[in-house]
């Protein structure tokens, strides 16, 4: 304990830890099953505030949010996603095209609102503190947050689908966003009846999970099997 | 529902969903305090379970995990904090840099022990989906693993620190990291018995929190006070 610290209860009973750990395990990315039933605003509320209470380096706090309900708007995000997934299908080789057509990829009409998640990493505010050897954490801060936001939504029956098959600068020119402001996640959010027991890539068999063992090592780094195999 | 697709029980009780919150509430960057209590094995497995959790691009799962609790690993990168931070010192001026040298930015040897959290964004795992357009999001996703991880620690009573006064080159030099493996956060883990009601960086007058309200904006992106002013 530190001196003049406020501290604040500090253990959690077993069934709160367990209600956090049931949050990561049974998050999943949502791009369906939206149910026709509003969010209300003090629930949009709790979420944005989760995502501002994530870490941040030197107390930045870069993240900046764009709640997207217009459905203009979202129509012309929608347009740029399809643009950018139809260059995306076009990569793959035959069998693998038609398996990457045949996913859903997105939610933004479907789902009742959109959010962009983005980070002003020149901020000045935090006085550069952690941020001269490693820039890069003031956009990961804003990462943070997002995963912040994705865990309270799990928690309040709410789905979160990441889509990031979309151009950078055709968000950037949709949302109006400055040159200087770095869109990080476009998020589509709408309450769901259920989720699901695996993550959709995996259940259509688009790639396995890999095993926490071939990723764990102890002191330095261990090359993985399929990273030695490369 | 989705045919075919297992569901789980998708709503969390009231305390349920009020731990999550707490977990994100009361998460903190902790480099003091740490205990003289061993993390045993089976904590640490959750932890990075929960890590391993996180979502990623693709089904990618980038990340990388380093466990360092041998001393002379963690010497050397204590090390290599002193000389970043030296050089970060110097770059400020007279009444702030007395300031900045009077935090605790790191608990490297005190913790008992440090965990380096990599990624792999060339990993062909993932096929490549939800990269073609935002490559960037292979980082991203290990990103979300160290928030899930914090989140977790907070719910055993563990205190998690998040040290980027670390040039990227040494870490990488020191933990024989290969140059296609990004380090993306180097975290020092241990039990505390409390953790502070505030952010160490607002408690010493570093920072102040930046009101909810400032960051949000709806349909397009609103420039904040700060970013008009600049």
């Amino acid at each position: 304990m530190v001196e003049g610290m406020v501290e604040v209860h500090s253990v959690f009973k077993t069934q709160e830890r367990n209600a956090v750990y049931r949050a990561i395990a049974t998050r999943r990315d949502v791009r369906r099953g939206f149910v026709d039933k509003p969010m209300p605003d003090e629930l949009l509320r709790r979420l944005l505030s989760a995502a501002h209470c994530a870490p941040s380096v030197g107390l930045m706090q870069p993240s900046r949010f764009i709640v997207i309900r217009d459905l203009s708007v979202r129509g012309a995000i929608h347009e740029a996603f399809l643009e950018a997934n139809e260059r995306a299908t076009a990569t793959y080789s035959r069998g693998r095209r038609e398996q990457y057509a045949n996913l859903k990829l997105e939610g933004i009409l479907e789902a009742p609102q959109n959010l962009c998640i983005l980070s002003n990493p020149h901020s000045e505010r935090g006085h550069q503190l952690g941020r001269h050897t490693m820039p890069e954490t003031a956009i990961y801060s804003t990462v943070c947050a997002v995963q912040n936001l994705w865990l309270a939504a799990r928690a309040e029956g709410v789905g979160v689908g990441w889509v990031s098959i979309l151009d950078p600068d055709r968000l950037r020119e949709i949302l109006h966003v400055p040159e200087r402001i770095v869109p990080v996640a476009y998020l589509c959010l709408g309450y769901v009846d259920s989720f699901a027991a695996e993550p959709e890539l995996e259940r259509s068999g688009w790639e396995t999970r890999i095993p926490l063992e071939e990723v764990i090592s102890y002191d330095q780094y261990t090359t993985t099997e399929e990273e030695g195999a490369h």
